[in-house]
């Protein structure tokens, strides 16, 4: 059907682009973290806990993606002090690659050691492009429920891991974080997870261990070769 | 740009087969509703808690979409005794008015009066594309936070009417009404606006009375012809 070799064609151009901007950041020696999750998960929140921790040791710069409005730009600048750029995708659901490579040009990579880019709040079509990233780091918010891995697959098949967020309320929503890593493991038996409450600073220090871990194994690599 | 004249041939199409669904529906003299909100925002439980109040004046049939599983069409089913059936976008991260059509033909109009369709969960791409419904009904949940109709503009134009909902984790979530309101109202001064605990089952009448009068407004209007 016509659509959907238009919709193979969008896709196979971005991931040709996503190889571009892995050579480039592995040029820069820049890791690249892609936050996924629904609207209101947490991402912007996450993000205000984890940069404090991380930029002691690494030189961090933050895209913030949004259909419209500046506001997670505004509070990440003010709680975390680090570059930040915003990108509008001008209603677009997803960030292509594309407009992924044009905000590193634009945030600037020279310099900076460790990028996040907060993607749109959405569990379906960002999980379909890839933005060149290291990791994909999705969040599963409580509130949301312990299904959502069986009723969004793909996001959690492209997950390297998976954080779930607003742990502290589980037991009002009836979540079951039994439930949620089975779920999670029924689409992707490798992805890591991790049990986080930014309100009560729960698991966070974990995450951060993670990222630091994985961002510096990349980065050493780079310096050595 | 290739992808956008694409883009709006789609959506035109999609625009003139919805006008192909209202002339059907309003033929047979069925109302038609699409519930929309983000994952996890309480379509289900809504509908749960709504159908039992309607079916007593309504012949209800209820739509439910879904990327993958079944689990919602199952919990409907039980919970309400309604006809249900189950679509499955195949990836899709939306409704097209074709599979609207399609799932209304495979529901079967005859006989009902009220027909409900659960679209896929997120607040972006549903709200592009015109199901043929008589009314958008949109969802949002007090832990998504009371910015989200700044961040996710069209599907709060496109709404006729907005359900907020977990409306008893309010204080815990640090969620104002009065700027759900005024964010709600920013994007579209027109649309009426329901506080609602499904838990509480609080604001359940009042949604219920709205759809109730809707609904019989029509099929009245078109019993009279």
């Amino acid at each position: 059907m016509e659509i959907y070799e238009i919709k193979e064609d969008i896709l196979s151009r971005n991931n040709e682009r996503a190889k571009e901007v892995r050579a480039l950041l592995d040029e820069k020696g820049v890791y690249y973290v892609n936050l996924m999750s629904s609207p209101g998960a947490g991402k912007t929140t996450l993000l205000s806990k984890l940069i404090p921790r991380l930029a002691k040791d690494f030189r961090i710069g933050i895209i913030e993606a949004d259909i419209d409005s500046d506001k997670d730009a505004q509070t990440i600048e003010r709680e975390t002090g680090v570059r930040v750029i915003q990108i509008h995708t001008g209603g677009a659901c997803h960030m292509t690659c594309q407009m992924s490579l044009e905000a590193l040009e634009a945030l600037g990579t020279d310099g900076l050691d460790l990028i996040f880019l907060e993607n749109i709040g959405n569990l379906v079509c960002p999980a379909e492009f890839d933005t060149g990233s290291d990791m994909n780091l999705v969040l599963l918010s409580v509130p949301e429920g312990d299904d959502k891995p069986l009723k969004y697959p793909l996001m959690f098949e492209v997950a390297h891991a998976v954080a779930i967020t607003k742990l502290d309320v589980s037991e009002i929503f009836d979540f079951s974080p039994e439930n949620a890593v089975k779920n999670i493991k029924k689409r992707n038996g490798n992805a890591e997870i991790f049990f986080t409450s930014a309100m009560k600073d729960d698991g966070i220090d974990e995450l951060e261990l993670y990222i630091r871990n994985e961002a510096s194994r990349k980065i050493h690599k780079i310096n050595n070769r």
